[in-house]
Formats: structure tokens, C-alpha cells, sequence
């Protein structure tokens, strides 16, 4: 199928325009015609190699909100005109254990990533959202709640479900002192869904000018983690951090300050590895380092749904696809509250604007 | 009230023959006449000062079995020569949260330690079991299943609590496939307890010579780390991995073993850090890294009811209270099948040949 979009055609070039196939719909596929994509920090480090296993050309882009343009014959969730989401992966291989538990992002052969992955019926390579449309099993097709609005939605399906799925594992709720590391992308996400779930939340920043946006977002309290003192004041007393930073930093600063039985779940992966933490910090109070890895589909839909329930979308700052490689820009120096969000019409338009000249 | 005891006066000369002081036996208090200890490495570093908080002079010794002598007024659950045992803890505050769920090694105040530890009443020091008596709150004291061989009960006071309460509250059991690393002291008991408990057992050396061994202490098979093959083999496969080795070593050969969700406990604090783990690891498949402390009270005295069922006792090699510094050096070079524990009717014997003289 025929598709446009902007991707990588080599790791030094920024992004351009590029026209593109996508395989043919299958009796199991949705056509999705995209209105909105989020840009994450994969985007950037895949469009330029930098985790070394990118295939070019790469179209980026897993927080994709549409509409269904058509469905396959055996698509049965479905329809024409549904608002609907695509998020990290786009199939998986059904049969293992994970899978079979709905954790498809743990599958054990390993899942088909939305872009730069290798499709498991085509062989072919899998293209993202950076583009007008998307072929997608229904399986790995989420539905939008029609209240929010849609752009804001976009980031849900990546920044959203990778820090709700840590909180739910790890049953925050109500009664709970939890902690949020880093106010980005992710980390503004996880402010709004650890005070939805009821939760008293602690932002962690080294910026002291973003306290008041953090209140905002629904913190309870804002502490600035280089003040030791402030940090002193918290000591062995949250039940869950959420960390997501991914630069290399001092986890023990974050560790001490955990409950006995407490856990630290990381989301970031650095480049370099964090300082080592201390091993009599997990020993003295029983204490918990963890990972998470976005989350299911099924667990996806729970995250999109809980959203809709309680009116939550990502804070955006909307661009023209025209604008991605300055977005790239700016969001290595974190100057984004909280997620660019590509509007899929400025690809249409200037679409258009080619055709007409 | 007057002891005798092995002990150091600084952190130079080896442990000699010392007359000490106990506390007058307070009515809740049980006086107890020591006929085993075994010997801990934490006895070798306080002795030598290695944490840098030794009260001089000190009386090492932390898994003490012997016979009640005489108990106080108030002390309702041991009378006059109960088999009872002593581990790493003589006092907690008994207010705190942890204290009041029986997990007094997590006492927030800081529990007192069997020796050069700060006495909550008195304010003076307590002095360990190498020694012929002592006198411990009945709280604080267990009762030693009559069918174990009570010397080779003691080491289950530290060692075998510290294994079996990671093991127990990673709910290892049947179905389970557990690694053990390292076969020392604590490792050793650790094959033990978990097959007693069910599990598949793995056992992870770095000397090959230690097979035999391990397979006839319970280890259903027995991998050596350096192999990358054998490693590999393993790869994803484990629930739960407890982790005994206190030297810096390399935490991702055995993180990347877990299955997802599995959790592996560390008991070690090394001197140094490990190399600092990869995050990746722990993403990728959700896997927990944790640490654990001895055990609460109730909780060792379960361990200790669990090994009469079982018939579970360390492997000991009996020594004279004379020989304790040739042990501390063998210790050293892990050159023990798999503790000392000192026979202290030996130190009676040297009382009486000093009388006699």
C-alpha cells in the first residue's frame, strides 16, 4: 500500500519526505488513517542509529491516534470512523508465555516494534507513524476514548502505559506515598496517573522553576533532588518511586528514601550506566530495584479507558511534521511541556501544496 | 554478673581469653549456659574493625545454642535446661511498625546486636557467644528442635535465617526453579532450605571441585559461573536467584537467568560495589534486584521448627575455642566445610586448667 511520510535515510540526514509501501491489508488488519503521532526519544535515537540496529530507510513514530479507514473481513472490534491508537508494537507472536498472559511486550520471541521492526508474515520491515496511514492486526489496535482529545491522546500510547503499567504492578493507590523521578515526557505522565489512582505524589526535579507546573499536574509535593536537605526530610518513607530519568545518575539518593520493602522501578535505560548502587541500601530495608517495559495491550486499553474515566492526555505541544527535526532539537534539551505531537494534516497539506505546484 | 569469654581488645591482636561482665539476669530474662557458637564472618570484621564501629574490648559470636540455666520471674516460654538458641539480635524497640509485624531486624530505631551492640536498658555493650554464658530477654531467644545435633543447630541462628527468610518471602516452593550462588556458609544452607522446600535447585560456583558437594547438600544440578556455555544455558529460566557472594562480582551473568518477574536477593554487602548492573536487564523483562537482613524473630523460630521437620543442620567442623584465630584466617580463604562452630566446653576446660594450675 501506498504511504507517505517523514523518515531516516541514513543516520547523519535529517528527516525528510519519503514515499513508501506498507504491506497490503490482511483479512485481519485495520487501515488506519493517522491524525495525530507523539514523538518519543526512540524516535530520535533510532532515526540516527544511535542503539545501532536501525534498517533504512525508517519512518519513526509509536504514539499514533487515528481513524479507521477500513477494516479486513475478519476485523470484528472495529469499524469505519472508530478513534483509535497504535502504540509500540504491532504484533508479537501469540504462542508464548507472555503473550498467552497478555504481556505481549515480554513475548519471548519478541515483539514487532511499530517502526524499524521485522513484520512477522512480510519479512518485510515495519514503518511508524510519521505518516498518513497504518496497517495494523486488530489485535494490536487500541480504542480512544471519544472525550479526549485526540492529540493529546497520542502520547498515552507510549509515555502513558509505560509509567501506569510500573504503577499498577505495584498496586499504587490510595494511602500510598509515591514518587515520580524526572519531570519529562514520562514523568509528567506518571505525576497525572499516580494522583489519579489516588496516591500522595512526590515530584523529584533538579529544576526548581518547574514547582509550580508540577503542582499543577497533580503533585502533592515538589522536592529538588540536589537539595540534600529536602531529600534528608523524605528518608525511608515512600512506598514506590517511579524513575524516569534515563541519564546516568545516583539511584542510592533515591533508594534510601524507600519504606522498608519498597520499590524503585526504572523506565529509562541510560547510555552508560548508573553509578552502582549500594547493596546495603536493598539489604537494611528489604528493598526493591525494578524494570518496566511500556505494557500489554490488554493492560494499554485499561490505561486508555482509566484516561478517558478521568479526563487525562498528555500536555503537547502541537508541530507540523515540517518542524520534526527542530522538535529532535529541542527535545534533547528538554524544552518541550511535556510531548510534541505531529499534526497529521500539515503532511496532507503540503502533500497537496506538491501536487498542486 | 561475671563471664568468660574469647574476645579482642583492638583491632591488632588476635582474640584471646577475656574475663568480662555481663548484666545482672533481669526478671524477663533468660540466663543461658552456652554449649556451641558458630563463627561468622561478621565476627572477623567486627573483631578487626572493618566497619570501623567496634567498642573495645568486643566478644564476637551470633549463633549461640545451649541450655537454659535459670530464667527470670517474668519469663513464661523457656524454664532450666531448654535447648535454646541466640542469633544475630538481643533487643529492639518493640514500638515500631517493623518491630510490631515481627521483622525486629528492620527495627526502626535500630535493633541491639548480640555483641558490640548498645544495650537499650543498661546502656552498656553486649558480648557474643563465644563465651560461656549470657543472658538475653526471652524475646529475643529460640527454641532448638530436641532432635537436631545442637552444634549443628547454631549456624542456623545467621546463616540459616538469612537464607530462609528470602527464600520464604520470595514464596520459593514447589515448581520453582532457584539459584543458589555461592557455596559458603550461607550458600550451603541455602541448597538446603530450598530443596527442603521443594524447588529445583541450581547451584552456581566458581570451583569446579564443589559438584560432589553440592549435589549430595541438595543442588539438583550445579553450574559453574565462569563457563559462559553452561551460563547460557540457563538464560531466562530461573524464579528466583538468592545470591550469597559478598566479593564485587558480576550481578548481569545472573540477572539475565531470571525469567521475567523473577527477583534475585542479594544477603552480601561487598566492601566495594559490584560493577553497576545493566538497566536493561531489569527492563527488558520486568526482573527485580533486592537485598534481605537475617530474619525477624518468629520468623527464625519457624526456620528452626522447619529444619527439626527436616532434619536440617549445617555442615560443621568442631573447633576448639583455642583454634578461633586459625579459623578466622581459614575462613578467609574459604577453607571451611562450611562453618566452625566452636565447642565451648573447651573453654571450661582451659578455665579449669588455670584453676587447677
Amino acid at each position: 500500500m501506498e504511504s507517505i511520510g517523514y523518515g531516516a535515510v541514513n543516520a547523519r540526514q535529517p528527516l525528510a519526505k519519503l514515499d513508501f509501501a506498507r504491506r497490503e491489508p490482511r483479512p485481519d488488519d485495520v487501515h488506519i488513517d493517522i491524525l495525530y503521532c507523539g514523538v518519543c526519544h526512540s524516535d530520535l535515537h533510532t532515526a540516527r542509529d544511535e542503539w545501532g540496529n536501525t534498517v533504512y530507510p525508517v519512518v519513526p513514530g509509536h504514539e499514533i491516534v487515528g481513524r479507521v479507514h477500513s477494516v479486513g473481513q475478519q476485523v470484528t472490534r472495529f469499524r469505519e470512523g472508530d478513534l483509535v491508537g497504535v502504540g509500540c508494537m504491532v504484533d508479537s507472536c501469540q504462542q508464548c508465555a507472555s503473550c498467552k498472559e497478555g504481556l505481549e511486550q515480554y513475548c519471548e520471541v519478541g515483539f514487532v516494534g511499530t517502526y524499524n521492526g521485522e513484520e512477522m508474515h512480510s519479512g518485510g520491515m515495519s514503518y511508524g507513524g510519521y505518516s498518513n496511514n497504518i496497517v495494523v492486526n486488530e489485535k494490536f489496535v487500541l480504542r480512544i476514548p471519544e472525550n479526549l482529545p485526540a492529540a493529546g491522546a497520542a502520547p498515552l500510547l507510549c509515555a502513558g502505559i509505560t509509567t501506569f503499567s510500573p504503577l499498577r504492578q505495584w498496586k499504587v493507590g490510595k494511602g500510598h506515598k509515591v514518587g515520580i523521578v524526572g519531570l519529562g515526557g514520562l514523568g509528567h505522565m506518571g505525576v497525572k496517573l499516580a494522583h489519579a489512582m489516588g496516591a500522595h505524589v512526590v515530584l523529584f526535579t533538579t529544576s526548581s522553576n518547574k514547582t509550580e507546573d508540577a503542582r499543577r499536574l497533580g503533585a502533592d509535593e515538589v522536592v529538588l533532588s540536589k537539595d540534600a536537605d529536602q531529600m534528608a526530610a523524605h528518608q525511608n518513607s515512600f512506598d514506590f518511586i517511579l524513575n524516569t530519568v534515563a541519564a546516568p545518575h545516583d539511584l542510592d539518593a533515591f533508594m534510601v528514601l524507600l519504606k522498608r520493602d519498597g520499590t524503585m522501578t526504572l523506565v529509562g535505560a541510560p547510555a552508560t550506566p548508573h553509578p552502582s548502587p549500594q547493596v546495603f541500601n536493598f539489604i537494611m530495608k528489604r528493598r526493591r530495584l525494578a524494570g518496566s517495559l511500556i505494557g500489554g495491550i490488554r493492560e494499554t486499553q485499561e490505561m486508555l479507558d482509566f484516561c478517558g474515566q478521568h479526563g487525562i492526555v498528555s500536555d503537547i505541544e502541537m508541530i507540523p511534521i515540517q518542524e520534526i527535526n527542530t522538535a529532535f532539537e529541542r527535545m534533547l534539551k528538554s524544552d518541550v511541556k511535556y510531548r510534541f505531537v505531529i499534526d497529521m494534516a500539515s503532511l496532507a497539506n503540503e502533500a497537496q501544496a506538491v501536487k498542486g505546484a
